[in-house]
């Protein structure tokens, strides 16, 4: 390849270059004295991302993987679930819950809206008997690019004993999400996102309500196991071989947070996204999440009346070198994607508005050249000196 | 740094990732076969972009340091030389030839203009005693922007014995020199312009009536001797121990030229330049270069009364981190210079117009923003499959 892509999805996102030359550090035992250093200093740095002393454990997978971990270690078939869809990805972890045998009580919430909170009260209020052994939330809903409010969902429990499991897999390292602070009992996220490394691995942390839990668990596992890869991170490895070039790209990554600290990548974000819903709107196109909602990892966009989303995607890489993701599910071939987390920058997001400018003109959406962009510039002018 | 930097010089030029993967290639024996194969493969390729089938040498240098070699093999102190000046580096290449003595007479151009193929065909026609040893050109005028007619000042010297020494550092691989064809005697150029490499290594081609010369210069010469250069690439080595990467590099580079064309080259660089050009004229700014001598490396333009240039270089760098060039000599706070060679493509000169814009907005210059993005992307989609 010979031209240059701007890679603006959900994930896998840009990589920074010195975290993809920490790749090419030579391999290390993993069962030895250099990765037991790696991990140890690895988990350290994932723990102040996650804001949590819990314990995390890495898994060679992906976000997925994860996902499944969080279910498989933590429930029994036949436990009651709530889960809360809010899209592809919501109704993902619900599944997986649904193939391990967990009775799941879906609400399934319209595409681009998030969760409400007060659902989570009502019916866990009403569980007298506890029989929620869990509920399920999405913290970042990558098809539709809606952010729960995950502090509110926590409280709602009150005091009632069922675990919050929390698929944070574009959210982490993106959008604030205190684990421990908000009693956020398993979080799970993987690389190629906010930690923006390449793909191979899951994180889950585990709250010491959650490791009650596992206590009595009876849903098969194996490879899963996260009492397994407990005691393996005593020892200061994993339990399966694990990635090591994404262990050492990783600890790269992690200095730059340590370095700008969370503060810093939080404001960095939503600047990000507002300046890209500001370019897009101005546009005169419809975003698929609401303000309010909106999350500061991915930007999803309906594409016009009379146009297939697919074209968007096809035309903005093949003409402009600008890869956005599809429309999921029902959105497909009706929304596109942008995806601004990782090693991106204001001025990126330019690239990607004017370019999706061009395509929408040669497409015949009427826009106006250099509108959307001047948007987009206006908050970027606005916000100065805010990083 | 974590920042991402638009590096938009006129050299150095961003690096295709592929080509400073080369770079970390083992290193070999620079008098091995390993080198060997290396330097004739690479030479190969260096002929190619040159249009070329005489010898062409590397030496471990800068292009100031080719540009001396050009002076010190083929001429001898007392010689009568024409530089024609349209800058600083028409400037700098008469200068090294008065530094060794040469008699340097010199057509100094307005900057901004290009030099006349006419002053050429007087001065030559009516030296019947033949007292010209040489003439100087500059291919592209890094300082102004401003591209020589090759073609026409190398027929203007009619049956003239003046040899033509061409500085084509920011020139060759970017805008067409047809070595051969155009009768350049010697031509030189470095690794880090359009050849989009790291800086290191400097080329010099050498027609056999320039190594006629050769043989009765008297110039004083060690490191430079293009003799000694060629005796040492029949072996497969250089004089002096070479930059190794650079050549892996190179070899990687020239790959993706073979692959794509000279063709495909020179139309992508006049495109970067009429997007540059479009997108600065709607802004309002004046161009140092007129269009018909525009380069196709390098714009440079006049900072808007009132306003320095060097703190537009500033806040583009500081605040959007595009790195743009200052002006030079004259033209020193009162121009700047934006790089479109190397590793760039169409939609980066959008990150340079927009941030151009947001930075002259902010200095009090009235500029509408996106109106700059506007031209720049009438032009990109005006010329949709060009390339």
């Amino acid at each position: 390849m010979y031209e240059k892509e701007y890679l603006m999805l959900p994930g896998p996102t840009p990589v920074p270059p010195r975290v993809l030359r920490a790749m090419s550090e030579p391999l290390v035992n993993h069962r030895g004295p250099s990765f037991k250093k790696l991990i140890e200093e690895v988990t350290e740095g994932i723990q102040y991302v996650y804001q949590t002393k819990n314990d995390v454990l890495t898994l060679p997978s992906s976000g997925t993987g994860g996902l499944e971990a969080a279910i498989v270690n933590f429930l029994s078939p036949g436990d009651k679930v709530l889960a809360l869809s809010i899209g592809a990805f919501g109704e993902r972890f619900a599944t997986i819950a649904r193939n391990y045998g967990c009775i799941v009580e879906q609400i399934d919430y319209e595409w681009g809206t998030a969760a409400n909170p007060d659902d989570v009260r009502t019916r866990l209020s009403a569980d007298t008997k506890g029989e929620y052994k869990a509920v399920l939330v999405t913290h970042n809903e990558t098809s539709t690019g809606v952010a729960n409010d995950l502090k509110a969902i926590s409280e709602a429990r009150g005091n009632h004993p069922a675990l919050l499991l929390v698929d944070s897999v574009s959210g982490l390292g993106v959008m604030d999400a205190k684990t421990d602070d908000w009693q956020l009992d398993v979080v799970v996220t993987a690389a190629q996102k906010g930690f923006m490394i390449p793909p191979g691995v899951a994180f889950v942390s585990v709250s010491p309500r959650a490791w009650k839990a596992y206590e009595s668990s009876k849903a098969p596992k194996f490879y899963w196991d996260l009492g397994t890869a407990k005691k393996y991170l005593e020892k200061g490895q994993t339990s399966w071989t694990p990635p090591i070039p994404q262990y050492t790209a990783l600890k790269e990554a992690l200095k730059i947070f340590r370095d700008k600290g969370m503060d810093y990548i939080f404001t960095k974000q939503l600047y990000l996204r507002d300046i890209t819903r500001a370019g897009v709107k101005a546009m005169g196109l419809k975003l698929v999440a609401a303000d309010e909602v909106a999350s500061a990892a991915v930007t999803a966009v309906w594409a016009p009346e009379g146009i297939e989303g697919k074209l968007i995607n096809k035309k903005m890489r093949e003409e402009y070198n600008v890869v956005v993701a599809g429309g999921q599910k029902k959105m497909e071939n009706k929304a596109f994607r942008i995806g601004h987390l990782g090693y991106v920058q204001h001025v990126d997001m330019l690239v990607v508005i004017a370019a999706l400018e061009m395509c929408l003109l040669d497409l015949g959406y009427p826009v106006e050249l250099g509108k959307g962009v001047k948007a987009a510039q206006e908050v970027i002018m606005s916000r100065k000196g805010i990083l």
